[in-house]
Order: structure tokens, then C-alpha cells, then sequence
């Protein structure tokens, strides 16, 4: 049976002194296969990414594992202790607003002089180079900051040095009240179907401090600049082949053990075909993978102010015209239209909605896939 | 058709100016057929009796109505309005921490002196004199106070106005996730087979702010006083027939119209019963009424922090040691035990349970019936 | 130079399974001698008790010290590091609205046994009883609750255990923007003269279930059974002196190290005067000390929603008519009146008032003493 | 004696159907001379700005006014009704965290082509249909969008559809705790020594989302556009002269009527420099005025969780090394450091600091000048 370690690392203080602290496990693997790292609830109230790193482990305990694997639930203590009445708080910090999921760094302007100093050298030690300047990068930003790091900061920041480890990396989030979806950089695309997800957002490489980019970006962009000088360096080349994701289960505020082991089997599949595991028993469903790219990834924002009665189905296409909702404005009973339909021109699929049925004039109702496609 | 008139009464005032308002719906009937006034969403979040207010009057609008009708959606504009993230913050005052429904006003010293004055009068006099003394404590509470009322205190009493108006009164609640459930006055325990609700919570005389109480409980008390003189006077009776209910339509945070349409005709069989109403289609539904006493009805709190996979269903009873909800503890993986199962130590009747998988320490996990019976 | 030992008690977890703690002082005297039990920040935003902890520790390091003396900064934990923006939203559970400082634990009804076994027991005896029996209703609370406690009641009631092992109980709290003011016992009115506060709020024997009213009502109740049964027990008497206060120690959201030393040497001077310290360097200043009933200490709810410039000043008498504030109503520039003067019809004094210039019609705008008199 | 006309304007609604009003003031005047808008309070709990604009609608009544000039308090409803506690949780929206003042409009890219339609054409003819461009393109965001706008978009689009009419724009906001200062575009950097604020940011040409960049990187831009071609084209000269800034009156949660005087005249200094008014007694007053870029004014990060006692005074220059603020940690005290002073390696110039004592790690704890120098 594999033995996970288990490290309990310090992430911040709070006012009285309260340490917060994350606890990470680990799998040591071989060296030369590749390794994973996976985190869940930074948002939070996206809770089940914890209910689904307990599942993967107790599932590697009992499979073979090859490469290393890093497990950190309850990622951010702030988020997932920070109640408001009976919900938690957890997408954005209570103090400033910031949305935790924004505050991983990455400076794009590492990229040039090092790819200077790369010309000539074997691909391998290119990738080690850049993944030790990346992990480099980080521990400045921690350790050598004479004006201090915001506390959104300081938690990322930890996070990603370890991220920044793996060649795989998989943020596990939630919608407010959704369907299972996945962000999927344009490049590794072929991957989404290892994963029993049916709707995919295909993001191109464009940094917006979010954990899956901060992963992804350098790579592409190094890339990228190699190719501008006629250099052909490929991350999907065996040699470095460094994927990332954000994984959205489902809805937040809930945990489903039962639905987190079917998602761990999901993850499994992904990490057998990456040959992280050795694990034949898992592969993938069969079924219609929807995608669209993220410029076509639309939030639906309310027309009114009113109470929803949301009728839109997730994962079944809405033809142009048909209900997403109906929103109830009882003010307006009498002397008004209570009842108000709202519909858009175009078929969507629709993926996720407003987790209250409370919503002002402005507030994100749905979010939809337009002009998508098979996978 | 049935017209129903429109008020917009003005119950506060915002820092900006911004005034809050309530609209008010009559519909005028005969003053000698027994009235009723209803209201929905004195909790921010609890807005399915806004949609159950919408469908009672679309559905008043076609039957024969005998005495007045009163409804009241958006009964407070405070809470329904205020947003901490996604969700309403709305069981209690913002600034003050103080449950929404908790600010009513009833003071027992006015039975006494009432009573000596009222011995030897007509019962019919004796109600209309009652109803009168109370509607002038309130409006002696809105109108002359030195001092002022709180924001709660303004809202509640001028709801409260318009309930002692009417005979009977329904207060629209909700769980956070929750079954239907009926809060009922002891002595009006045969009204609640005329809802098509399964779970009834009957409570004693005992005034702890709420509107159900703020309007049974001074009848109530006015009876035992006139008992205690040896003088039969009920409110049960033809002459005076007072009832007010708490109806819990089930969970928070939701509207559905299709759901609200039942709820309106389940109080429409208690509205025929009582000859609000002539329209003997409305009947309620054979079906098994569960009941507790109120001290019966227990709250369980969280014997730990963690996040909870709510197992137990509503409405089925529960064998004592049979696991409530599992509370997952990933801190605990590795070195301590990372799944706790919880239940009790006797049979018991789910009936609702916390809104989110976070729960401190202490937090109110479930609420179930003990000692429960078949009404 | 006095030693303290320092014990880290769990007063609770969070969901992540963080757990709450709070740091006890405890410096170990004669048990012949009288002792004192004093806690900081049971509302998280009125930190300036930490301050004066921790000046009293600097303090009592270097004087003689006679009776045992227990020290409790950051009391609350989930409190004093709940934030919403940049505040400090510390008066009340996040999560259900109930008041912190309103959850401490006394069974009035122990009362009345405990007198019929103790009659023609000694004093001391019966003070040692007494004692004891508070002790043991609140281990059963904690220890013995098959349906559990709040999250609040936990924190209570394990500060509470602390403090009924006490003589002396201070429980250091601030006001929003706020002058200095203690609440005080009636029988207890002649220690008041001993803190350099110049405010007095004279409380009686009704528990709200705050710590001082936890702490004194039951003695306060005793004496008053005995009494009744025509047997003569004080509290005040050298056998039993029991004496609680809520110290507000100026305002919320403030720290202040040096204003701090001087509350610090206030209630030094207390102390001295009760025999828990030997230090006669600590005198009590000359000043005037003016005092109010509890009844009489009135809370003035605006009378409009608006933003006010606050006028008058705290401990300044203010003339009937005199205005305690203005309120700004840019929105009827123009068509109405953009300025109002708000005041009272009687003599008032001016304690605190309310933490931001933004208030809906019924905030709590002042709180004032009427009817108030010298000490 | 001018007259002022007023209009309010409907912003958006709440999920009650309430509609958010803004009330919009003006005074027309010479269309040939220059205008000015100035709006208040877009963040909720900065309200002095009101009292500014009421002081200022009470001065100008009496003075001669030369140009349209337009007035909006209250210029966010959600914000400034928004209690979270007793403070207004005003900064950013409490659904999504979005700071109110990042939601404004500016495309770049419609410059370069406006720019090749225009070369040739006279200046006043250019700025004519630029402003019109500006104007045109917020017309189209607020009505012609498929899928809606977010709350805040919908409320600053209307206002910036005002802004954009006048050639000098303010936007008066307060810091937490903090001195006068103010955001000055580097080119318009003679105009700061008009107002009587000691502490002045030089900002440069990029657009982040705030007002005053939405109003002055336009034509920024467009000059720097025609530059680029060779063609003088300057925003300071007399045929288009348009500035803006932001004003930082102080610390927010107040309102001082007196000290609001004194700003509203400091603004109608500029106004008179200005020709907006012709009021030759506003001149302003001869002072220091310290000034930074804007990448020299820093926020300092706590580098620990605490308690803080803010030292450093505002607008005096701290020496490198001296303490900025002591941070209490009472849960060391006994084994560990309970005082820990902070300070920075550089002289510095203090203008703001944290609005609460209680600091988690990372925490904003001061905003100060570096590298400043006198204007």
C-alpha cells in the first residue's frame, strides 16, 4: 500500500496571531516519470475538491503510482473559514475584494532574455532551467519584498512554488450552481477527453493571474518565442510536457463523497494516460464532449432586478428564443408585468446560474456556451 | 373577476435618502365573512412566499372571496435586498445582528386592566374592543416615542397593523434546506389537517417576537385571564375565532413557480375551511400529518468543525444511531480519523438542515422532531 | 519579579478544522486573599483590552501581588479575526446574529434548592458551596449536551469556568466612538469611585446573559432567597465579596498603548482597594463621577435615514433642545430640506455614539444618560 | 441668486424591484465658457464628498458662474446604503468584489482611426467630434448589449456619460484613515497648486478603470496619436483644455460640514483658475504641496498578523528606520515577542493608513511617499 507524507505548511497569521496553515500530502515517485500537483477550495465555498482529494487518496493507496503526487486540500484557510450568515464568503478576500483565484504571478518579461541564453541547448536542460527560473521567480517574491505581499499573495504564491514542481497541475473548483466543466488551454485540447467531463472551455494565452494560466502561460510563451526565432520547441514534445486545468466539479456549498469518488476515477484517467499512474482500469467514458473557446464563454447578465425562477437546463442546447428564466417582480403586480421571460437570439448551451434566486439589475444569471462544438 | 387594490406603504428610510417600501394587495369583502392577512419574506432569503402571494392572486382573482384579503410580498425591504456575496443576508438587521422576526411587539400588562373593564360585556363587543386596544398600542408605539424605534422595530409594526386588522394571519418562512413545515398554536391544532403540509410544530403561549406570536399569543392570554375570573370565553369560538401560522415552504434561496402554485392552493383548503373563501374545490390532500410539541422540536449542533455530507432525508424517521450526515476532516488524513459519522441517540424526523457543507464548532447542523406523532 | 504561567485553552474549530484558541495568564497568589478574573475582546472589534492586558502584565510583574489573578486577551477568536472590508464585524455570531456578549449561562431556578439545604450552614461554607455549584452547572453544559452547544455558547461558557473560580470579574469592552463608562451593580456602587471613569451605568439584578449579569445575579439572587427566609447574607460582606463589571474603555477599532497604561493603572487602583494587589501607589484620581440608572440610560434611534455630522460631545451635559447632531439629506437639495438638527426635549449626557456617519432611519445614533446625578 | 435645476436619474434596481436613484444638480452656463462635473461618493463609506457638494452648491448660488456646472452626490445607491455591521461595506460590489472604481469605460483602440479621419481638421472642430466619439461610444455600451451589463458597469456608464460633457471632471473620494491628497495627471501637474491639498500623486497615461483615467487617457492618447504623426496637438491648450482628478478629502465613515467648507472652496480656487466661475476671493493658499509619481507612492504590506498602534503622523516625513506603527501580539507575550515595531529602509512620506487596529498578515497597513519632492 503507497504511504502519503503529510506536511502541514504555514500560509499566514490572522489578527489574534492564528496561524493559517494548509496541509499538503505527498507521493514520492520516480524521478523520471512525471509528477502531478493538485489543489482544491481556494474559492471558498468550492468545497467538494476536497471531498474529491480525499477519494484519489484512498484510490493510490492501492494502485501503482509512478510519478510523483502533491495533494493540497483547503488550499486557502481565509476563504474556507469566512462565513457570512450561512454561506462562506470565500471568492474574493473579505478586506479588499480581490478574487483569490487572481493573484498568482507571472512576468512575462523573463521570457526574452532567457530564451537568448537557451539558444544551442538541449531540450531537456532548457525545460529544467526555466522550471528552476520560475521557481526561482517565486521565492524572490516571497522572501525578498521590502513593501510586504498582500495576504492573497503570500497564500498563492506558496501554493504555486509547489505547482511549479509538477508537470501537470489541476486547480479543482466549482460554479455557483452548475454543471461539471473544465478550462483547457487551445494546446491541449486532445487531453480533455480523459477527463468524464462533458463541457469544455478552450482559453488561449493570455495571463489573468489565475492559477491554470500561471501554469501554462510560461510555457507557451517560451514556446512561442522560440519559434519566433525559428526554433521549434514544442510543450506537447515528450520532453517537457507541462499540461494545466481548472476543473469545475459541480456546484459549491455541497460535499457528495459518492460524486467525488466518480470524479477522483475522472482525474485517474487523465493521470493514466499522462503515465503518472499505472492504472489500466482507468479510462475514460464515452460520451458527447461539448467546447467552446473562451471569447464564445458569455455570462448572461440580468436585464431587471426580481426573483428567478431559472428554467434552463444545463447541458441540453436552448434554441434562440426559448426561456433561460422567468424573473417574478411582484411590485409590479397590478399596475405592471410580474412575470418577465427572458431569452437570448442565438442557441446556447447553458452551464452554469446565479446561486440565489435574489438578483439585481447587472448580476451574472447564467453563464453559456455559444457558437460551440464537439470535442 | 376579482379587483384587487394596490398601497405602497413607506417603512424606513436608507442613508442615501432611498425610501423602503412594501406594496400592500386588498381585496374588500364582506365585513361580516372572516378577513386574513398574509405576507412573505420578512427573512431576505426566504423568498418562496413571494411567488405563493403571485399565485394566490391569480388564482383569488376567478373564486367567490367572502371577506377581506390582505397580502403583503416583500415585506422587508432591508433584508431582501442585502447581498454578502451571491447570497441574502437576511435572518437578521445588518448593522445589529438582531432576527428580523423577532421584533413584534405584544406587553401581557394590558390583559389584566382590560379584562376587569371588559366582565359583563357582549363577546362580540369584547373582541372588537380587543382588537381595537391593540391596534392603538401599535400605533402609539409608531407614533409617539421620544426616543425612536429601530429600523427593525419601524418595519415589523407597521406589518403588524395591518395583521391585527384581519382573523387570521400566515407568516411565509422558509428553512435554509428544509421540508414544508407548519408552525401551529397549540389550541389550533385542527386547522393544520386543512394545509397539504406534513410536519407540524405545535407551540405554546409563550411570546418571543414573532408575528404568529404577536397575534395569538394576546388572545390566548386574554382567554386564560378571563378563565382564571371563571368566565368561559374562547378564541376557538364562532364569535372570535383568531388563528395565526408560521408556514415554512421549504428551502431558502429559491423560487418556483410551479411549486408555488401548490402552496397557494393548500392555504386556499384553510381559507375554505374558515370561510375566508367559498370555492369547495379547494380541499386539502389525504396524507400522514406528523406533529412535535415545540420543546420537542431540537436543534443539533455540529459536535465539530468540518465539511458535512448531509445524509439523513426529510420526513423519514430516523432510527436512533443511524448516521445523521458524515463530516469530512481532511486535516486529519493520515494522522487522525478524516471521516466522522454523526447521529443520535434516539429515534428521530429530519426536517431540515444548515444551507452549507462548512459548519463550525457549535453550528446548527439539523433540526429534527423528537417524540413525534400522527396529528 | 512575578511570574506568569500561560495556558493556551480550544475554545472551538473552524471548518477547515482550525482550531480556536485563547492565551490564559495566570499569576498564582495566597488563596486566603481575594482574586480577579479579567478578559479582553469578546467582541471582536473592541480591541483596546488586549492593550491593557497586556499593560496590567507589564505592571503586576513588579508590584506585590496577593490573590490570584487570571488574564484573558483576544477571548473570542472567530470574533476578533472576522472581517467584512476593512472592519471588524465582531459584535455577533457571523453566522446567526446572536450577540457574543449575550450567551453566558445561569439557571435561576438552582437558586431556591440550594438556600433550604444551606440554612445554618457558616458563611464561608455556604460561599464555598455556592461557588462550587456554579462550577459544576457549567462543566455539565459543556460536557453534557447530547444535541450540543452554538458555537458562542462554547466560547461562553469555558471563559465563564474561568471566571466563576474568581472574587473580582472585569470584562474589558469599548463602545463604537465612545467616551469611558462602566457598568456597575447597584450594591456594588461604592467600588465604582475606585476606576478613574467618569461614567456609571448603575445595572440591576436581571440576567440578559452577559458576563458581569453571569457573574453577579447569581449571588445577588442568593442573598435576596435568603432574605426572604428573614436570614441576613451579603454579598458585600468580608466573607463573600463577589463584584462584576463591563469596563468600555472608549472606542472600537483602536489601539492605543498608552491610553492603555492609564486604564491599565485604573484598575490598579481597584484592585488595591479590594486586596488583590498590595500596592498603594495606585490611588483612584479626583474627579466627577457621573452616574445614571440602567433604565435611564437611553439609546436615541434616528429618526431618519441619512449622514450625520455628530455634534455633541460625550460627558458634557447638553441643554433640552440643543442639537446632539446634524443630518445631511443631499437627495432634497432643492425640493426639501437638506439639513436637519436633531434633540432631545430633556437634559441629556452624551456617552458614545455611532461608529459611521451613514445611518438608516432607527440606527442607533447616541446613547445618552438621562436623569443622571453625581456618584 | 443662481438656480439650480435637478434631475434624478434611475441607475438600476434591487432583486426588489427598488430602483437605484442618483440625484443629478446643475447650473447652466455659458456654453462658450468651460464646464465642470464633480460626483461623490461612488464608493459607499467615502460620504464626505455630500457635504462637499452641498457646500458647494451653497457657494456657488451666490458667485458668478461662467459654465455648465454639474453636481452628483450619492453617485453609487448600492454602495452607500450597504451595512455590513455598522460600517458601510462601500469599496467594492458585495456580490462579485469588483472595485467600484474600475468599472469605467475606455477603448483604446478607437484613437488611431479617429486620428486618420481627422488630420487636417481644425482643433476645436477635432475635440467637438472627439468628445462626441466618447459620448457616442458609452451610449452604445449602456443600450446595445445582448447579454447585458454588470451593476457597476450600468451605474458608472451613466455617470461617465455626464463626466464626458464637461472639460474638467472630479472625483471626490476619502482614503481610510488618511490625510488630504490628490491623483493629478502628469501633465496637469501645474493645476494641483490651485487646491489646498498638501499631498499630490502624479499619475501616468494609463487606464485602469477609474474615473478620472477614463476622463483624461482619451485625450491623453489622441494627442500622443497626432504626435506620433508629427501633429502638434496639445490638451493643455486653450482650444481643448481637459483635466481631471481625483480628490482624496480625508478619512472615510465621516461627515464635517465645517471641514467640507473649507474643500468646497479649495475646489472653487480651481474652478476660478479655471474660468469655470468668475470669484476672484478664491485663491488659493500659499502651502508645502509634496508630490510623488505614481510609482513611488507604495502600500506597505503588515508583515504580520497583530493589533496595531499607528504611529507615523501623515505629512511628516519619517526618517528611514523609524517606526511606522507597534504591532501587539499578546498571544506571545510570556514566549515569544508581544511588541514588534515596523519601519521602512527609506525616508518616507505617510498619507494613509489602515482603517482598522486589527491587521492579518499582508494586510495594507500604511500608503506613503517615496522619492517625493515639493511641487
Amino acid at each position: 500500500m503507497n504511504r502519503f507524507s503529510k506536511e502541514v505548511i504555514n500560509v499566514g497569521e490572522m489578527a489574534s496571531g492564528a496561524l493559517l496553515t494548509v496541509p499538503v500530502y505527498r507521493l514520492k515517485g520516480d524521478s523520471s516519470a512525471p509528477s502531478v500537483y493538485i489543489q482544491a477550495n481556494m474559492h471558498g465555498a468550492e468545497v467538494q475538491g476536497n471531498a474529491v482529494v480525499f477519494q484519489l487518496l484512498e484510490l493510490l493507496k492501492n494502485i501503482s503510482v509512478k510519478g510523483d503526487v502533491t495533494l493540497v486540500p483547503y488550499a486557502n484557510p481565509v476563504a474556507c473559514n469566512h462565513k457570512n450568515g450561512e454561506y462562506t464568503l470565500g471568492r474574493f478576500d473579505p478586506i479588499t475584494g480581490v478574487n483569490w483565484n487572481r493573484m498568482y504571478h507571472f512576468d512575462p518579461s523573463i521570457i526574452k532574455p532567457f530564451v537568448r541564453e537557451s539558444i544551442g541547448k538541449d531540450d531537456a536542460i532548457i525545460a529544467a532551467n526555466f522550471k528552476q527560473l520560475m521557481i526561482d521567480k517565486i521565492e524572490q517574491k516571497l522572501e525578498h519584498n521590502a513593501f510586504g505581499l498582500t495576504t492573497g499573495q503570500r497564500i498563492a504564491y506558496q501554493l504555486q512554488r509547489l505547482a511549479h514542481q509538477a508537470d501537470y497541475v489541476l486547480d479543482l473548483h466549482t460554479g455557483p450552481i452548475s454543471s461539471k466543466h473544465l478550462y483547457c488551454p487551445e494546446y491541449a485540447k486532445a487531453s480533455a477527453q480523459y477527463f468524464n467531463i462533458p463541457h469544455n472551455i478552450l482559453i488561449p494565452n493570455t495571463f489573468d493571474g489565475a492559477l491554470d494560466e500561471a501554469t501554462f502561460c510560461p510555457w507557451w510563451q517560451l514556446q512561442e518565442a522560440f519559434a519566433e526565432l525559428g526554433i521549434k520547441y514544442s510543450i506537447s514534445s515528450k520532453a517537457l510536457n507541462k499540461e494545466s486545468f481548472t476543473v469545475e466539479l459541480g456546484s459549491q456549498e455541497q460535499i457528495d463523497l459518492d460524486a467525488a469518488l466518480e470524479d477522483a476515477k475522472s482525474i485517474l484517467c487523465y493521470l493514466q494516460h499522462k503515465g503518472v499512474i499505472d492504472a489500466a482500469q482507468y479510462q475514460p467514458q464515452i460520451m458527447t464532449r461539448f467546447a467552446c473557446y473562451l471569447k464564445d464563454y458569455k455570462a448572461y447578465y440580468s436585464p431587471m432586478g426580481g426573483m428567478v425562477d431559472y428554467l434552463a437546463e444545463f447541458g441540453k442546447p436552448l434554441a434562440a428564443g426559448k426561456p433561460l428564466a422567468r424573473i417574478l417582480r411582484m411590485d409590479n403586480y397590478g399596475d405592471g408585468d410580474p412575470l418577465h421571460y427572458v431569452s437570448l437570439e442565438n442557441e446556447v448551451l447553458p452551464i452554469l446560474h446565479f446561486a440565489s434566486a435574489s438578483v439585481n439589475q447587472g448580476t451574472e444569471l447564467y453563464k453559456v456556451f455559444t457558437h460551440f462544438f464537439e470535442l
